[in-house]
């Protein structure tokens, strides 16, 4: 077999990551591979706050498969940068030292002051090679949302919307928008997702259930439901036999009354809750609110194929205070949809 | 040479017949190839009515390249059923039998009730050989606009409309919504059309040119401006020196004051114009009394990376009594744009 490059082990690292994705907030989805002459010893990820780092399952993993003597001297590919301060679980670098691993490939620079730059000067001394910045871009791009909510203290906040071609979000008789395909790329994006926020008014209108019910990939089992969270100026006018109050989840259910700062309940739902992945599925006031206050980080867009539907607008209103300027990142045909994903 | 096949062809005739797109109008593009044992004898296009027909183009072709001799026996491709009645250029199945051309194979068959099914009599009287049908979809598609005209007695009318991700027309300080890559396709699209019809609304605020300026593809040295159609409530309200009422094509300026039912406007386009070919360039509303009264059969959107611009959407007020489904055909990439395409 042809031997593997260091950026095709990370990219191998990235895809353990992958199975993390929505599973480990407040920390990030790491994903890590130990390699031996082109050999796999052991793999990867980190799949729950409070449990094994993905350095630890990757090890764990090599000792599963009878491959513990094999590790002195081999190399572990990591999307981001090892941790070394004593958490929950013990330093990442504690672990790799220990097994005498010989050489350390990660991607991603650790954003938090506690670890940033130390790991490589930890592992040196210790006799380690050190290679950082391996497939860096992707791994950045792969761990935003986190890096945004470490340095902000916020979440990164997805705008979903759903809109005919002319900018509506409603249709005569509550028929859906969007297609069974866009469907289940909405609940795809659930699984990724800590939370969903909605208005008091679409809870009234139409009693969404806001769970994971039929997303692209089968769900972790130990994915839990999304948080509800809803934003109402009066508390008394939601209907206590709503699905989000009542349903089996209803434990993950959170309601603010009168939110004046948005700024403050997103960084409560982060440092409180652990969210960063935030959702927004509400209507086009309280979305033009979170606009206004710049508090939009992502946008996605389903179109779907119909003109003149609902009088209610994604944007509602005149003018932003500012424009914002969209950057692409993907557009797909998804059935007789098209979904437009990018950042602001 | 591996021989080629009828539909390939026919796929030859189809773009001599592209040559002719948004010059021949009232009559169709269609383009010929005739060809005896695997090689092209001549070819060509219609491109002005009143003028030589593909068929006749085709056979010119074959003199001025000295196959003259070899037509008898020959096979034409045609993409369209050759016409049986004399016109202003003679019958072209009479041009057909003359050469001796041995086989005609064709596309679309003709909508007009004078030519449609008799060619084959004619023909096949004569000893020629029928072949109709070949490529017949991609045929009809190529000559939708052209079929919905005779039929109707209408102009095919293509709705253009620039807009942002939330469905506005307008920007903050007039800036353009489109990237120059869209602005291209757009007068490209101008190219094709007969006529550009806007409101005095638009003729009052962006004093447009509506000329074909830098389209993708050169011109023909035959295609003239479009018509400009401006539609007013109040004839005096409009600037007598805006530049479609003062520049070198100010003939080619047509204005209606009050127009009460569409319907009879667009006759008059097609019949006293022979306007095809008419794209809607005006603002929301009157796009939407084209949309209320179901004379839009097209419709060309291109969506700008921006949220939150100017308060103008493209289809203003509430529902309209009648939802367009939107069956899209096209799906591009334009720069940092997106174009969709398809038929209401």
């Amino acid at each position: 077999m042809q031997e593997l490059t260091d950026e095709q082990w990370m990219q191998r690292a990235l895809e353990q990551a992958r199975h993390g994705l929505g599973l480990t907030s407040p920390n990030p989805p790491v994903g890590a591979v130990i390699v031996r002459n082109n050999q796999v010893l052991g793999e990867g990820f980190h799949e729950k706050a409070g449990e094994a780092h993905a350095e630890r399952r990757a090890i764990a993993d090599a000792y599963a498969r009878g491959n513990g003597h094999l590790l002195p001297g081999s190399t572990i590919y990591i999307t981001l940068e090892p941790c070394s301060s004593v958490g929950r679980t013990g330093a990442c670098t504690t672990a790799i030292i220990e097994e005498k691993i010989g050489r350390v490939v990660y991607g991603s620079t650790d954003p938090d002051m506690r670890h940033q730059g130390r790991a490589d000067a930890l592992l040196e001394a210790a006799g380690v090679s050190v290679c950082p910045g391996v497939l860096k871009d992707a791994c950045d791009r792969f761990l935003r949302s986190w890096f945004h909510a470490v340095m902000t203290g916020r979440p990164w906040v997805t705008a979903k919307v759903a809109t005919t071609l002319d900018g509506r979000m409603t249709r005569r008789q509550k028929f859906w928008l969007s297609g069974v395909d866009t469907l289940r790329y909405a609940h795809q994006l659930r699984l990724e997702s800590d939370a969903i926020l909605i208005g008091g008014n679409t809870l009234r209108t139409d009693d969404p259930a806001l769970t994971i019910r039929t997303p692209l990939q089968t769900p972790s089992p130990r994915k839990k439901q999304p948080w509800r969270i809803v934003l109402t100026s009066n508390l008394l006018s939601l209907p206590p036999q709503a699905r989000l109050f009542t349903d089996e989840y209803h434990k993950r259910t959170l309601v603010w009354e009168d939110v004046k700062d948005f700024r403050v309940l997103l960084n409560e739902l982060y440092t409180r809750y652990g969210i960063v992945n935030l959702m927004l599925e509400c209507g086009g006031r309280l979305l033009r609110r979170f606009l206004e206050d710049g508090l939009v980080n992502e946008w996605m867009q389903s179109i779907s194929p119909m003109i003149g539907a609902g009088p209610d607008y994604v944007v509602p209103g005149d003018f932003l205070p500012d424009e914002f300027i969209f950057q692409r990142e993907e557009l797909i045909e998804c059935g007789r949809d098209i979904i437009i994903r990018g950042i602001l």
